[in-house]
């Protein structure tokens, strides 16, 4: 049986820096407070939790003169200065790319755009560069879009993860409604990079198999991706939940993994289904000709 | 028979405004030379060169000292100084929506964006728009467009009379490409106007004919406009292309007409149709509801 492992799976870069971060922190304070957390992988949260990374879920529950560490999706400023009023050292591992569509949005609405983000309006990113700007509109539904008035100017930014047919379609339509659009295409190529080679991943094998937390939005499209192409398509967030039925007359395995899923639970899952095989084939990583 | 006329038919606002400027100037200095045809429509073309409009080709033709008039398209830059070297008075009738575009196209260059025009290259107000700017990229077809490199920053700019279509397809193309675009929705409303206006009554009645010149691309958009939800319409520059056999069993006939089409032109069509019908009613000016 062929193993064929995506390049693109697992951590992204933005994820990696924030669980560095943190791991870092934990060696100088002992313990670190993540505001939320810090990846959507349940495994990984347990992991990290034993080095000493504890989730809060809000401010309200932040012992005063701590270390609180923002996760890579960033925060409103109000989320910031309230953590400066409880006086706790703050450890930024926003995304460097997440930081820099909150300064677009800012220099948007400086330069007298109303401010649009294309994305969901309830995830932590998208509440994030939200508070950046005086009430921006939030499109997340082609029903969204088409309720935006007629307008002399819009600026627009995207959550990372948009889905770029959601970008297409709503630029298609505000086209018409707005005189002067200024639009930043802000999706992470890291997204667009693990959904292309996962698409065709799939086509190209006879089982897929995509590895992530079921809360992971990110995993949750991958597995939709494949699943589009390839029926043999399994969602699953540790090596544990394979099933030795799925693999009767499979001669190929293509395995990916979301930006919130660690190298360590790739790597259970890929011998897991080695295991499997009985055949002990090497493992052919990155072979799929897409990336 | 029921004739319904549509208010958006016929002159637009700019060409409306160059033909009653060459007109005031032929008042003063008798003669007033037109830098290409003043407007698109042989008839009108006809009537103002007994006026004393005549139409010249290129700038090599004209003859010192005299009056030349800039048609509503606008010019090159490059154009105004040939004329200026040719020492002769110049009379700008450039319609202002146009002159906006140009100016945009400008500013965008000044903000470092490279600009990009959507419309036909062949096209006088196109040409008059890329004169503008250094090296353009002027789009036309799908094609074209899947042929922009990726880059950084775009700034868009629309020919007046562009297919809204094509603007949804060209921008949800290129918002993959570009990671910073500014668009400028400068299609002009009055052809949107017409355009739908032509749509709807083609709907309503039982043929339709369009007048304007066969070399009037606006007035051929609007004649396929209305072919392709009504198979009875015709596409006239005159009355007296109507055929009387077009009308049997036709209880209702809708009139429009392309943006060079002048006043005087339609009445000719309207009477034609009311002599066929033969039975006297009132014209219903205007009862398309869409407008």
């Amino acid at each position: 049986m062929k193993i064929v492992i995506a390049r693109s799976g697992g951590f992204c870069w933005g994820v990696k820096r924030a669980v560095n971060m943190a791991i870092e922190a934990t060696k100088e304070k002992g313990i670190v407070y993540s505001l939320g957390e810090l990846i959507h992988n349940p495994q990984e949260i347990k992991r990290l939790e034993n080095l000493g990374i504890k989730k809060i879920n809000s401010v309200d529950e932040i012992i005063p003169e701590t270390t609180v560490i923002i996760r890579s999706h960033g925060v409103p400023p109000k989320t910031i200065k309230a953590l400066k009023e409880k006086n706790v050292k703050i450890i930024d591992a926003t995304c460097p790319f997440v930081k820099a569509i909150q300064d677009k949005a800012v220099s948007l609405e400086k330069e007298h755009f109303p401010v649009c983000i294309l994305g969901n309006s309830k995830h932590p990113e998208v509440i994030g560069i939200a508070g950046h700007v005086r009430d921006p509109f939030i499109l997340e539904t082609k029903e969204d879009v088409e309720k935006i008035p007629e307008m002399p100017k819009l600026g627009v930014v995207c959550q990372t993860t948009l889905n770029s047919e959601f970008l297409s379609l709503a630029t298609s339509i505000l086209v018409h409604k707005i005189k002067e659009i200024k639009i930043y295409n802000t999706i992470c190529k890291a997204t667009k990079v693990r959904q292309e080679e996962a698409r065709k991943l799939a086509q190209e094998v006879d089982l897929m198999i995509i590895i992530g937390g079921k809360n992971s939005s990110n995993t949750t499209k991958l597995y939709l991706i494949s699943k589009k192409v390839n029926k043999n398509s399994y969602h699953i967030e540790s090596a544990d939940e394979i099933k030795e039925e799925w693999f009767d007359n499979i001669k190929s395995v293509g395995i990916t993994a979301g930006a919130s899923t660690p190298q360590w639970i790739i790597e259970e899952v890929v011998g897991r289904v080695e295991t499997i095989s009985k055949r002990g084939q090497a493992v052919e990583r990155g072979f799929c000709k897409t990336t």
